[in-house]
């Protein structure tokens, strides 16, 4: 049975085991400090598809394949899968998953997602709801791009604090048992909104997002920033994970050199050309599915908080002069047990 | 704990209890024959804002408002949230809940919201994760029709096979205990596609999604569709529900007097000028909680199969010339414990 502790944080007594996962990534991420972590890295970034949004959905059909390979399993061994990205509709969800015949849950967290569906699937398997659980997102630069800001063909420039969206998809499987790391808590979060109204400045919209569900997350078990091998955000690049650390000091809690964010460890921002870094629900997936897991698997890495964030505006939200509200879903992943 | 039972169906030992609902819906809905089940009909469709997507996030938190009154609890109460609405990025839901300090897990499933965020808040309370959980959604007729279609101005012609999407929110908050109509049984839907491309006749290409769930309920628990006191679609209107019907007495499932859509029961048809009846995610919802949650709390109606229904393309999708996947959750709900 799940078990509340405090007032927001879940605690998954029989510890769901993430038995799989995988990663796919175009040809910038492949060429990255990452680049030798993930299962695919595609020198073709339309995937062999007509339109970016066919691309996406290739994406996320080609990291469920190499899940369920890696797994050993076939489709129908998954009884739901949790599944959501960036585009309109989460078409990249939908349409990547229309031929798995697996039942088919559809969120939408933004760039959140990769830790809301692994919260939802891990409280699947733990209630007994699901013997397998999937979780699945995406994002594509170019499919992004088009839809948020302006199309590619326009050659608009970036400020410094615009983040490069990542082109990449993570899967993770859960079971009740096997071999893998396993999820102890979970933590929702939040609609925050400090206010920020620039699109171009995600990091700083998602910042307190982050620190609200942090501070909840200490406050609930009682543990320290420090105690953790890794404390990593998803995708608040370089301006909104500085923001992150100065919100968490202020409220009593240093983050020191455990803390990462998958925006700044996906792309080297010297040589790519990516300034605040990477974004995207497919960032933290990827980087999640490939450098984080496989270190914890291989027991270079204890126990991590992994927080993705989400910005949770529209273009159209934008226009009309909103606010940025955002939100962060946390898990705490635990090593393999021995 | 929850116990599956067949392939694909979820059993709730703990049933747990819808202890609140509430609808909010416009002018045109408060005209058809459901007017009077409603709890709050807006003369006003723009619901005091300035555009349309606003109107709907006020829709959506006078909704929450509305069930938190009827069930005297306020929002700390509820432990987390499961929302979604129909536009791009759920702007309807983040902004509707921004200041609702409620923790905020977002769904997409286009017209399927309301029995997808049903079936999580139950497992949530089923298993512990949480004491009360609150499922919400929403749909606007007008920031539906420029988003998906045209713009309203442009004055353009719907086919026979249209529908009209309606404007309205549902809200139902869930608990472990209490009096109220109770959940025994979800059954997640699979992406199903016929090759429907038309836009404009969304119930023919989300009837094969509702055949295809009911049928799982049906083989996984040994019911049949005569067993029930209402097998509720969600907005398959006057086309996808005859196709429904099709479909199924072609599978050995004949439904018979107590099948209905909500679509073809908050409209009148023929003088309301809705064409093939109502849709949008805010259809189901609010016909659920007014009249067919009412009628159950009165004793009115046995239990009910509650199946809402989901076309997953987007606007782009369609451009690529793309068919529309669709999907249906189902809600096996038994009347209050006497």
């Amino acid at each position: 049975m799940a078990r509340r502790t405090g007032t927001r944080t879940i605690l998954l007594e029989n510890r769901p085991v993430i038995i799989s996962r995988a990663s796919v990534v175009g040809k910038k991420e492949g060429e990255g400090p990452l680049g030798k972590c993930f299962d695919v890295v595609s020198e073709d970034t339309t995937f062999g598809e007509k339109t970016w949004e066919k691309s996406e959905s290739r994406m996320q059909a080609a990291a469920l394949s190499a899940a369920l390979r890696r797994a050993g399993l076939g489709a129908d061994a998954i009884d739901i899968i949790f599944a959501g990205d960036l585009l309109n509709q989460c078409i990249g969800s939908s349409f990547g998953l229309r031929d798995s015949g697996i039942p088919f849950a559809g969120i939408y967290g933004a760039c959140s997602t990769m830790s809301e569906s692994i919260a939802l699937a891990s409280l699947f398997v733990e209630s007994g709801a699901a013997r397998r659980a999937a979780a699945l997102t995406s994002s594509h630069f170019c499919s992004a791009e088009r839809q948020y800001r302006l199309p590619l063909e326009y050659g608009g420039q970036r400020p410094q604090s615009a983040q490069w969206t990542v082109t990449g998809s993570g899967c993770v499987i859960l079971a009740g048992e096997g071999g893998g790391p396993r999820v102890e808590a979970i933590t929702f979060g939040r609609l925050t909104d400090y206010g920020v109204c620039d699109a171009g400045n995600m990091g700083a919209a998602m910042a307190p997002a982050a620190a609200d569900t942090l501070l909840a997350y200490f406050r609930d078990t009682g543990r320290k920033p420090d105690s953790f091998g890794l404390i990593a955000t998803g995708d608040l690049g370089y301006v909104g994970s500085r923001l992150l650390k100065k919100l968490l000091a202020a409220r009593g809690a240093e983050l020191g050199g455990n803390y990462a964010d998958c925006g700044l460890m996906i792309y080297d921002r010297a040589a790519q050309d990516v300034h605040s870094g990477g974004s995207g629900c497919g960032c933290s997936a990827s980087v999640l599915c490939s450098k984080l897991l496989g270190d914890m698997e291989s027991g270079r890495l204890g126990d991590m908080l992994f927080v993705a964030t989400g910005a949770l505006m529209s273009p159209t939200s934008i226009q009309q002069g909103e606010s940025i509200p955002s939100v962060a879903h946390l898990v705490h992943i635990i090593p393999p047990a021995r």
